[in-house]
């Protein structure tokens, strides 16, 4: 009954929903205090108090017929303009309120861009682990996902690997950071040679290629760690921005592009992403939450939560003998599976009431994702229980 | 530098885009109140005040990460149910919660079904006069919309002109009632042939075809007119919902699909369109409008007031001898051209402060809309220009 681009990915989602459902009878059998669920990137920490503060003050001061009505399919002048100050101030960037489209979260603001500029046939490049939805976007419009294998020492982006990866077709390049599921930042000299290998290639090409940074969880970063603003270091980029994370939103799906006036023929990918928007169904990212944003640019969720399990579980995981990367950023802890089949700890771990996500998820067998966004206490009461993983695996 | 399928839509913005700024300028030069702007489709009236009060309500007694979190891609459970059990109250439906998925508007939700069921080349038969974007939409996923000319007699669907349209390729019908541009609520005896025509064609082709039913006026009726819900009529039917104009939220893009159980693999057709929300980018419609939807299931904002925009327009254009078809619903009157070419009337319009859209951007000339959105005052203001109008054309 379903088109043919649907089914792969009907068939693929019954393991995915096997797996929800399991987690669900664990809970439901065990009690959800005694199973130590870090499977799901679903915020635990509360948005901030001018979130609400922001609500009231719009539905007390603002007509009905403003703070819900329809505004340019970009989205409300006055928000983006707050965004762009915003930008500028914290990045030293140049940016106005055209150079920002509010969109219904980061997916839709990805999905924006690969429709106002992918064509059939078209390389789109990433590097393994990334989130697997990628795929699915980049196949919305007919594109071809490139992956480039892993650095496993640094898990920085594979650069030599990535050169050879590149071709005529490459139409654009997605990048993710701070990283899911590694929790890596980008350095800048990792963005400076990224940038340099693209601008080789476009002079070969002759055709631009775009930089996507997928950025939902810029502001969660760790030990004062700083998160290079991408546009500085390569023109042809657009900057994908979420604050499911920053504001704990995921559920509003609000967020925005950035299109710099430096990207090649900016003017005409800017109105082509405006009319994705509207074209693709969403039409404008949602009223009030455009409102409440342009009174919370600058307003954050309790960041240092966050860092407190990230300490926490990494340190925990070290000291019972876990290989971890040490994540920079992100709320995402990858741990590398002491058995080649990451699959068999994962099932392992079920054993022992511990959910992880397995890093095939990610194009990365081998290792697993703990998404650390929980209780503190889940990551305290979850240690007993990975010091018995650890022993089974004699670490 | 974008995309070829983007290239089209963007030329044919810049019309649009010349239209909106020539009334922009004009309000500018003579001031918003001797400019009679009935081009828009943007709600005027605000949302009743038992939205406030449920966002009130939802901030107060829930969990910020409740509220503002990720939920299951299809919708808050509590919130299909609440919006099942109105629609089986009030049309006597019998559908669960399983059956609705929430979506970012009713274009969205177009967008996620048509993904959903085409395959390229797919053909999808709608009625001229249609809202313009179904063909984008329909673009979208490489189908092609096949267009059954009008009735302009009664502006019902054209049956005889439908049966003609179909062929083995027809995959989907898209129906909107109560009707964008022209008021006009498909009656029973309508649904009724149009069902049947499309039995037919499903048994000649030995392949389900999908009545896509787009829904957004749904609570726009006047005279105590009945709107029947198609899905009593046709097996095969979705329905697209948004609560853009009964609730007066169109920026907050919340609406829903019902996709029922007698419709053909059903179970598959629901998981495939809950994936397809999730992988358009979407992920899941605004959390928090849907919490508030939950509470106001059964909330309507004041239609007296469009009504009696209405009776103002309709009956005031008729005495002045202009030709019209009188609204059932919705918030549109379609109005004959004077002259053939519509646009020529539409640019006389304009020299007396009037601003219309014409037919044929709704695959429709010889007719302009006007849309009666604005406030009381503006209509009657706006009847010495219209009596002008109809002087210059000896009516």
């Amino acid at each position: 009954m379903i088109s043919e681009k649907m089914k792969p990915l009907v068939n693929n989602n019954s393991a995915i929903r096997a797996m929800f459902e399991e987690g669900a009878q664990m809970k439901a059998v065990y009690g959800a205090d005694q199973v130590y669920d870090f499977s799901l990137g679903n915020p635990n920490v509360p948005a901030p108090k001018e979130v609400k503060e922001a609500i009231y003050d719009i539905l007390e001061n603002e007509e009905s017929t403003y703070v819900h009505g329809y505004m340019s399919n970009a989205g409300f002048p006055s928000t983006r303009k707050a965004i762009a100050e915003s930008l500028n101030r914290r990045f030293g960037t140049s940016f106005g309120p055209d150079n920002i489209i509010m969109t219904v979260g980061a997916a839709s603001g990805l999905n924006v861009a690969l429709k106002t500029l992918l064509n059939p046939g078209d390389e789109v490049v990433t590097f393994a682990p990334y989130f697997v939805e990628y795929g699915s976007y980049v196949g919305n419009y007919d594109g071809k996902l490139v992956v480039v294998p892993a650095d496993t020492k640094t898990f920085q982006p594979n650069l030599e690997a990535f050169s050879e990866k590149l071709s005529e077709k490459t139409r654009a390049v997605i990048i993710n950071t701070p990283h899911n599921p590694t929790g890596v930042i980008y350095s800048e000299e990792t963005l400076k040679k990224l940038a340099a290998i693209l601008e080789e290639q476009q002079k070969k090409n002759g055709s631009p290629i775009f930089l996507l940074s997928d950025e939902p969880y810029r502001e969660l970063a760790y030990d004062g760690a700083v998160v290079p603003y991408v546009t500085k270091y390569y023109n042809n980029t657009i900057v994908g921005y979420s604050y499911s994370k920053s504001l704990s939103l995921p559920g509003e799906r609000i967020g925005y592009l950035v299109i710099p006036d430096e990207l090649e023929d900016s003017e005409t990918v800017i109105t082509a992403a405006t009319i994705a928007t509207r074209v693709s169904g969403a039409v404008n990212a949602p009223s009030l939450m455009q409102l409440v944003i342009e009174r919370c640019v600058d307003a954050q969720c309790d960041v240092g939560y966050y860092e407190r399990n990230r300490n926490a579980l990494y340190n925990g995981l070290k000291e019972l003998g876990f290989e971890c990367i040490k994540p920079q950023g992100a709320f995402y802890l990858w741990v590398k599976s002491p058995v080649e089949d990451e699959k068999a700890f994962v099932a392992k771990g079920k054993e022992y009431h511990i959910l992880m996500v397995p890093g095939s998820s990610f194009a990365c067998p081998g290792y697993v994702r703990l998404a650390y966004c929980v209780s503190y206490e889940t990551i305290l009461n979850s240690m007993p229980a990975f010091k018995a993983l650890a022993e089974e695996y004699k670490l």
